[in-house]
């Protein structure tokens, strides 16, 4: 539902050839938003790449819908068909993003320390705090309320939307985007006990993200003890995920909302982690190791799959009955061996 | 222990008539704060709403307890009668609240795009950021460091306590506060695989606050994906709560910290969700639902009642017996169908 | 990997003077820096403190490692001997932390009220906020972006790292340290439901915070609702940290990330937590308990020793046999008991 008079438009012949698409029907419908099966209207596009929404399809007002090849008979006016629809889906619905109206150039609010290099065509909003030895790369766009530390390196084309903080020694590569309340190169946790009191130990690496990674709002990454905490390209984080220091996570890996990472563990690529999930820290995961929402990862996983635990919620009485027979099971089973 | 010279002070007669309460014993009676049963004192007012704690009533100090009929024979001194003495202390005790010396006006250091509407009355504080075609309402209270982006709109009377973001398209009602941290209108996680590589989903709907929302600090409620994530009244969010993109909450839904509760799902009215509870994506949650602290909710419930998953923890060597008997479970299980 | 052309050197003579350590080996080695046993080179030391990490030591080409004197004849080359030697590392690491460059001094951008008051040598960073009657004890750093609101108190020697908020009421010790994002002293999570609509309970505790204590970043620790929520002193809080109010913390306990406490609670001394676990309110845990990563604590824990919950992960299949096994357990106990 998001069109508005100034809102472009496009027709699904224009759309076919700038994604390498195939217009089924009628290729002068045109469309100037996108929108879901149920809520689009004829002058918005949606699409199907679900079969469980095969059912909504039929009854769709929408003007263009982007679907694959065996679903395209039964679409009810013009169809696009992609091989993948939900990319093709996605390219789409970037054309209808609303531009963000960053006023460009440095607000004269930001406290730039005289040692920190400023790139070309480098957008830094109000409140902004730059430390010395800092580096931000040409284009990026550091939003406001930021604080970027000593000895950061913000790549070329990043965009750090608003109140994020890199504390020191941090390097992002390009095209990272960071959301609100993250915070990179914190401290980490690392304690001894000497004589019944805390020794904090000083947390002396950094933070090193690749290229096209995205981090979600507040998040934490914690910079490593003696080397790098690293995140390899195209990671992404969602919100509220904890990354310990010295973890390693593997490029291409994507990782869902409240998953914590305890310290050095070490993430592959290519891996699909739930939300909630909880990884112990100095094991090991193996590329393409998908894990599902809230597990307790305690042990390395070194087989590509699909991993689970946790035992889904029931009716109280239920549970009751069953956390019961659980704290029995032991008695139970040594019975059962005694009666064999 | 929250008395000061310059506290108001009030007789339990004055009270009962203010709050429609009815006194037992002397009417005369004068506080100037507020406590617990154990730790009040002659001047200060306390109250009994839970049986489990009438053996402190005796022994109390207290000027005035409220409490309930049932109890009142047992109170040592003054008490106030109500039907619901939890919520009668709330409004009793609200009237020794120190106001907040928010200074009023609009601070000097603010930044503010010609083209957002600042209503009457409204406050906002040092380092804020209001964007473009962004509206403040009247009466409305925008604490430090807060950033609102692009085509937000905060309702009369709001209090945005500090360092809050709402990054764009987020709409509040009225009398919605929000506490220190708190990221609402942030991308939702919404990516496609494309030749290896993650394609980024725009996201192009809002957010949507009802009316009498509280949002806990660094709770991140992100904004949805085509339509918006959806808030209904009176919602109240604890701390380090993730709603995810397109997420619809009931009113008068309560939700406790750290809970997180993935892309599309409905959430009901007068929900009561524990801490730490984990709930996926596109699936239901009926009206009344009770869900206990840290479940894992991977179905819909379609009944009101309390639901709950997790085993308790035990001592540690009784839990890894505990493992290993229910990694057995299935050989066991066929080991007794066998012996039938 | 820290060594940069200013960083101070030291030899293992010098080292084993400054810090009581016995030298097997070449007294004049000299480093520069730490590094770990695999990554250093000759001018770094490095350290071996846990028995899994000996293999690494024969090929390891540091300059100096710190060790036990069970190890000492294993060096390959000069060794700094240590009863302790992570806490040995850990002070002799500190030397090469460079000192983080604050200004010093009061930076023009920052708003005090002038009602607070700021002790000596503190250094306030840009874009803070500090209210009415608020205190910031001698030799304190506040670093950018922080706001503290009323009434609170920073003891003498404490560090802010960046955009912390102190909202009110809030009293810290000497040498605390609070790391971005961190939120101490939001209103509790007290609701009281009122004809079908929720009535805040005003939060008017605050937060008392004992010398020592750390507190990582975006963790949240409410004010309490009549009494103080209270950290005693040398208590560590990794990030992503929810403390509700009222919770009481004894000294020396460490928190892992991600890990919530619900109100009420109190935690003993010298206890430690792992991440991701989740204590119900109002219930008790000893001084010395050791709770192992997302352990659900349901009930008090009222002798030392270390517990745990929580099923580990394991091949989804496999994990989908036991779910459904743990269903049936009542009903195969049952066939059991009747079949004995």
């Amino acid at each position: 539902m998001n069109t508005s008079p100034s809102s472009p438009s496009f027709t699904a012949t224009e759309l076919a050839e700038r994604f390498s698409l195939q217009v089924h029907g009628d290729g002068v419908t045109r469309v100037s938003g996108v929108a879901t099966l149920s809520g689009a209207g004829p002058e918005q596009l949606s699409f199907l790449s679900n079969s469980r929404y095969r059912p909504q399809l039929a009854e769709s007002r929408a003007g263009i819908v982007v679907l694959g090849a065996a679903d395209a008979a039964a679409a009810p006016g013009t169809a696009l068909i992609a091989k993948n629809p939900y990319v093709a889906f996605a390219r789409i619905s970037a054309l209808f993003e609303a531009a963000t109206s960053q006023a460009g150039g440095i607000h004269s609010s930001a406290v730039i320390d005289p040692s920190a290099t400023i790139g070309a065509n480098v957008s830094i909003g109000p409140f902004v705090g730059i430390g010395p030895g800092s580096e931000i790369g040409a284009g990026s766009v550091i939003g406001p309320g930021c604080v970027i530390g000593e000895n950061c390196v913000v790549g070329e084309g990043c965009e750090l939307i608003a109140r994020v903080t890199l504390v020191a020694r941090v390097r992002l590569g390009k095209r990272v985007r960071i959301h609100p309340g993250a915070v990179l190169g914190a401290d980490g946790f690392g304690l001894a006990m000497e004589a019944g009191r805390w020794l904090k130990v000083p947390q002396l690496g950094g933070v090193s993200v690749g290229d096209d990674c995205e981090i979600g709002a507040n998040t934490c990454i914690d910079r490593g003890a003696l080397e790098d905490t690293i995140l390899e390209e195209d990671v992404r984080l969602d919100n509220q995920v904890q990354i310990g220091h010295n973890v390693r996570i593997g490029a291409h890996t994507a990782i869902a909302g409240c998953t914590g990472i305890a310290g050095s563990a070490r993430i592959g690529r290519y891996c699909l982690i739930g939300g909630a999930v909880g990884i112990v820290g100095h094991l090991e995961i193996a590329d393409k190791v998908i894990i599902t929402g809230m597990s307790m990862v305690s042990h390395s996983i070194l087989e590509p799959g699909e991993y689970s635990s946790g035992i889904p919620a029931t009716d109280n009485k239920t549970w009751r009955k069953t956390v019961a027979r659980i704290r029995q099971l032991d008695k139970l089973a040594r019975q059962f061996r005694a009666g064999d």
